[in-house]
């Protein structure tokens, strides 16, 4: 698992193995305890990406039609979090939901790529919840507003590198206050992710380390300030935030 | 005049005055003749945050109605180029629309800045040019896919610093192969520049290059492969891009 940590002023990518963080680039060589580091968010992407209604199921819920393409989306690179950091409420809003989603994070520059090749792409996968302002979802018609707050995309713990993952059938579960709200499976995609490259990668270049997001499974709903949510994905970890 | 420009193989920033470029940065103290450099974009922005339907003109000519709030969207910074760098015609696209604007280049990190102080956080004034796949985006209903293809955000020549502009009534017109076909002025616009500030930074942290393109005047309409798109505002110069 790969990670992206904070000690005292320092900031450094690491592999994690169990507790023990094993640093990369000006800090090579230097073990630390998990337990002594901040995590921040393991990518810094130039773009967020994100599938819209990407589980049939998740459609139903918003009353909304399937599309016979995919529907996507963004997030700036302003409203990344990592694990255990805080989403904050904005007073705008009166309904701020979460959406659990598995995240791909690309590892190679790259345009027009075809789905036999997106695996040559792909760095690997972690945990994303697609924090949403619902009421001004609706009333904007765009949703780049109500996705957009800071603090609305919390991602980690780590990635799980591509050699080390299934994405084709992973358990995808969120919790609020260790409530289950969300239990699927990734195989429950409409678009699969090999397709998606294929089809963001002809709009646009992708470049290492931005992350598409692949939509979110049945059994969104609301948090309030002082909920827990934790977005778990078998094989990658368990993304918890609090909201404040 | 500041922009940004290539040399051989260095790219730097440099103040532009008529024909003469005074480098900044590393290149300090030598200058150019502008015919001899690559004109760049002239900010990195790490997002582009543009504003539909922004003159009521050309939200009647789209029979889309006013908005009561500003509804906005984003481009990738993927998608951005620079004056006389080329269009590239998406061939998934029937109906490919130019649509020149004024865009805001923020010099200053903030948040939750309100309208009275937004003068203090921007850096500067330049055309833009939001290219639109306008069949694709009648087709998914969010706007992202169709005004995110690389090369979709001409961007430049150059910023005019904020000192040197008054954005409250400047002449801004679009040519299609010399045509006229914007032709209006940014006293037009339904929310201000101060109001988009504020609106925009209640809900990100805007970094400093980050571009905030204010909408389009009437008169949008097709590009074809050949064509040259000039978008002008008076005080700032021309952009120009051809389709390819």
């Amino acid at each position: 698992m790969l990670g992206q940590f904070r000690f005292e002023t320092d900031t450094f990518y690491g592999n994690v193995d169990g507790s023990e963080v094993y640093a990369m680039g000006d800090f090579e060589g230097r073990s630390f305890d998990l337990k002594e580091l901040e995590i921040l968010p393991p990518t810094k992407p130039s773009k967020i990406i994100c599938v819209g209604l990407n589980y049939a199921d998740h459609a139903k819920e918003l009353d909304m039609e399937i599309p016979s393409e995919p529907v996507i989306f963004m997030k700036p690179a302003s409203s990344i979090i990592g694990h255990l950091q805080k989403i904050v409420y904005p007073p705008i809003s009166k309904q701020v939901d979460f959406e659990g989603e598995l995240a791909v994070v690309i590892g190679k520059r790259c345009k027009n790529i075809v789905a036999e090749k997106a695996d040559d792409v792909i760095a690997g996968y972690t945990c994303f919840n697609d924090i949403t302002a619902r009421d001004l979802q609706k009333r904007d018609g765009q949703w780049t507003r109500a996705k957009s707050f800071d603090t609305f995309a919390p991602i980690g713990p780590f990635i799980a590198p591509a050699d080390d993952f299934d994405p084709s059938d992973a358990k995808i579960s969120t919790r609020v206050n260790r409530n289950l709200c969300q239990d699927s499976s990734t195989s429950n995609l409409i678009s699969g992710i090999p397709f998606l490259i294929e089809f963001v990668s002809q709009i646009m270049t992708l470049e290492i380390g931005d992350v598409i997001a692949t939509g979110t499974p049945p059994g969104v709903g609301e948090l309030k300030v002082g909920d827990s949510v934790e977005v778990e994905i078998e094989g990658i970890g368990k993304l918890v935030n609090e909201v404040v």
